[in-house]
């Protein structure tokens, strides 16, 4: 093996997650000020961030020099991620409930989407999310908006 | 045992629904209608007919006298279910999607509630659900608003 | 409860699969004649019998009435069916082999598509499949050609 | 132990794995032109590129040679891998699509086997896969193709 | 539905291994005894008849005829059946131990078929088994002999 | 602590495993020969190596001194090991397949023991396996042999 | 099918597990009398009771006389059983230590084994357990007394 | 953080699991000679050892004493350990044995409880055991002995 | 079998848990009011009616009396039920939340426990458990209340 | 990238849980004491320096003073932890025991929460726990008392 050199030098997407987690420590930047930073929005954004979205290539960039990343950053934020997550059913109290809003609701979804629309899904790949804080007398309330395309199982 | 008879003619919930779906079928009725019928909205009524909400005793009578239900069904559709599924992870399609979101922007999620609120939660609980559909050029889109009380953590 | 009639007549979807299996046996019809009566190709007819698609509603008819299914049968089997599957790994030798296809090759199919078209996935919605026997002199093969919507993820 | 050198300069499987990983980037070929480049088809470079599949030792030197592999890579490329996958039911979208694909349609592919050649199934290992980009005027398609010799059921 | 009789006079593959195991006992006959009145061996005859094998159509009549079964089982037991294990890991003594046996030998018997033949595994459908009583001074030993049909790989 | 330094120097297992793998490339030796070369059947010899079994003292002797092990080695080798796999359900086909044929054929084995020798198991301790290549004009077979002692249940 | 009247009078296992422990209420006997009438001891009696071992074909006989079973009873008593749990992890608290004793002390009792006879296992088939109340000022204890024979690994 | 060189010369329970295992070896030791030197029995000390118990200080010094363990050593031995298996089934063939018995037996070891004492169960945690070697002409035998305080529920 | 009609008349425990359900509310009784009329406190009361706990002889003839239940429903009340539940994971999110808490505080528990006893737990069956509403200007909270006796490790 | 040492001494949650862990032990103080040295309870302090819970910053701040640990201790301690637990079954028998208190006592607690409150849950985020020792004649106990905000569902 003639060079190896470029093996060792080369950062993994995990090295990257990190580097971004320091960086935007240490520049007191909020996930929502990296996301107006680049121009796109916080949930998409974070979600790059972390490896389970890759990031159009000049958005890759531009938070590559935000965050003054090394060279190979901006190339690794670009690539397809293969999303895993390790945890069946999530322990985190914050995620869990995320599941159980899918035990719950889930039939009640499918069954209004095929009232609304047909024999068919919500797309989660065609699709987006929007977190926002709704102010409430009674208690600040978090609101989750989800846009997915509607996808018609074809026959044939 | 002196009388039991009160014991075989009492509807279980499963029951409850099965009829539900039966009369809401031979009326003719959707979602839509049938919550609006009964001055609430579609989720939260297919959810509770499916035994996964209690309705509030008023709106389980509205609900029994459209679809001229049996008399203990309203009584049975205001006690509060045991929600269970069966599957950890979702086999259907459109279900699944739902849990793939969970698992790919949980995180997400969860980072973002904590930097617009503290160290919190979406509460699955004091929470509410919205399905519409979204007309687009490129293909309608499915909107799902979820909205959910914060609850902040307590310190002691 | 005035009318429960209705309840009990109404077959589910499972006696309607029991109906047309036994119906077919029957009938001496191979799946693919009886698919070529309604016009469809194979894959589907039998996929939809089974409960893991719905017949379009002209195709449902047309089934009914090639195999002189009861008159509610048609109705069910254009709805949106819920599809599961109760083993997470398949026991039967033929569908576990797909099991394994699907772990040995998944990455590579994902690595190709990403390579092929950019950051997305084939869609299992908008899929079409095919069967056929392909003669070969060292021992005929099972050819098998899926055809899925290339879906890119948007980014925002 | 008299010498026990060896052991220490031997890669893995992985490090040749990650080499090759590193070396098609460093040199910009795609797996398309890496398998044109070796006289094989790029489903199978690709999967025994990732210790899925063993080379046939011509090839793999001829790969060693074209992304400059070390010594060894060869010989290690055309051994018999361990074929190992830790998720039973895979995370990542892309690979979940197919996942689901077996369990929709794993009893219909099954069924029409059975139809069109007797008792038996379709092998995984005298098996091949090709996956091309379909154009089509409503969003190209990705065309898997597979081919998997029948293996019929003995009886004794 | 103008006839639907076929339906609930057809027996299903459970209740023809039903059939068979209380004649079997009735009659008195042992499963090698079974076998070799049918002209076949006791492993394939009995895991048929426990509907984990087809049944040549000949010799499913023959079965029929010498237990005396119904019409109809002889078609049944000539059929495909779905081969479903419910326990992923088997709690019988007797099975566990065959569990146990891959556990600990199967990466051996996987290393001895690569030295002996190559890059390839062993069928289990070109596939049959013999299990014999083999006497012995120190007691009496079970022998059980597989003999599968060497499956190679193929490269593309 | 006053001297440690046995602790860093004692190689473990595995350490063990992978000098026999190492050593028996660099020898060029096939299992086979190994095996004849300490007078052990292949099979046996290539669990222990694998930590599957241990080896009688003086064969791990031997077989340290032909494959010019470290001095640690024969005693590593002759010690009880704890068995471990960590896929409940192989996943590699050569290995799943053996898994496969203990969920199809597991209780007909049961069975059948029990006809030819009452109520009991075939032992997986008091056991022996042999594979073979079994010449065939339709292509060679892997002959698998195994000998388990009966182990009879008790009652008192 | 020409008489299948046998099908439907033959009881189950499960059926003479169900007689037993009526049976044993009417007649007010405790397992340790029932065992003693049976001439065997307790553990074994509850056990094969219950469907996890057999009765030799006198003590059946025997067990059926003292409790007046049914003709078949004694018969079904004395075949070999299919020992299956459905608790991987048995859930009830009595149960559940027990298997808390195996997780805590399994690797110990193997490490003593080992050392007081070698490579080896301590059977389950050919095994005898006992228990008893053992009084003790500080509040009774319960005694069980395992017995079962040391089986050595053969090699070979 | 102006101190932290004690962090890194802390031993953990794991490292002194090391040790003793070492020592022992080194030393020549069996468990249960070990267990004599320092006044406990073979199992507890065994398990002790292994972090699945905690020693009594003066235990732990003394088994510290005896086979020369560092200064850290015996306070971390009597430290109370977490008790983490992680195999939920375990594979090792002699602990298997133990958890078969635990499945076939646990029924039976809850009933006879229930006939000696009443509604309660033996404890794991006010419990011992004995692990010795039954001569038997017919082969010796392993005898486990364990006894544990009984506990009834309370009701209140 | 001269006499089994004693076995279809006996109610089973899952029979008098759904009696004690339909009596209750026939009655209109709260489990506070029932516990109060039988002198038990209702957590106990509730899970000995669910067949999570055996009542003591008087208590179950108290309660059937109250209840109004059959003849046989005492005796069977006061019999040690087995304990099960088949969710591994909780998905009601009331009970879910309990699951939660163990995971959570689990290891705080524990740490706390040997601080302030040393090395043991706190028993789960001399253990008693009392629900009550504690009013809050901020909201009304759930208190739940748990006594257990410690246990200590013993060591031997 | 210009400078990465950040990322190099930031430690992790989990070296700020061992730094406590150390720092504790050296300084000899109690949990309880600890806790008191902060102004907070001992449950909540145990579990937030386990990384089970967030500390109000200036008790970080007390935290990391008290026991002398690094600059970064602090903010680390204040962030919102990803709560973590690898065991779906615990398996620590005192930890054990809490889960199984869940699954013998959950559906009760449900049905007391309803019967007090009405349609809802106990918070585990608005939650406090207290663990005290409670001394008794008959052995001491331990006292867990829970208080968790009463979430009421909301219906929309």
């Amino acid at each position: 093996m003639k060079d190896q050199t470029h093996l060792t030098t080369a950062p993994t997407r995990e090295d990257v997650t990190a580097q971004i987690l320091a960086a935007r420590k240490a520049a007191g930047m909020t996930w929502e000020a990296l996301a107006e930073a680049i121009g796109m929005l916080p949930v998409f954004t974070h979600s790059a961030a972390m490896g389970m979205n890759a990031f159009p290539p000049e958005k890759a960039k531009a938070l590559a020099q935000v965050l003054d990343l090394g060279p190979d950053a901006a190339e690794i934020l670009s690539e397809p991620p293969t999303k895993i997550w390790s945890q069946v059913v999530p322990t985190d109290p914050c995620i869990c409930r995320l599941y159980e809003i899918v035990g719950v609701y889930g039939p009640t979804i499918k069954a209004l989407i095929e009232e609304k629309f047909g024999t068919g899904i919500m797309s989660a790949i065609d699709f987006e999310m929007h977190l926002t804080r709704e102010p409430n007398p009674k208690g600040d309330r978090v609101r989750l908006e989800m846009s997915g395309k509607y996808l018609g199982y074809n026959a044939w």
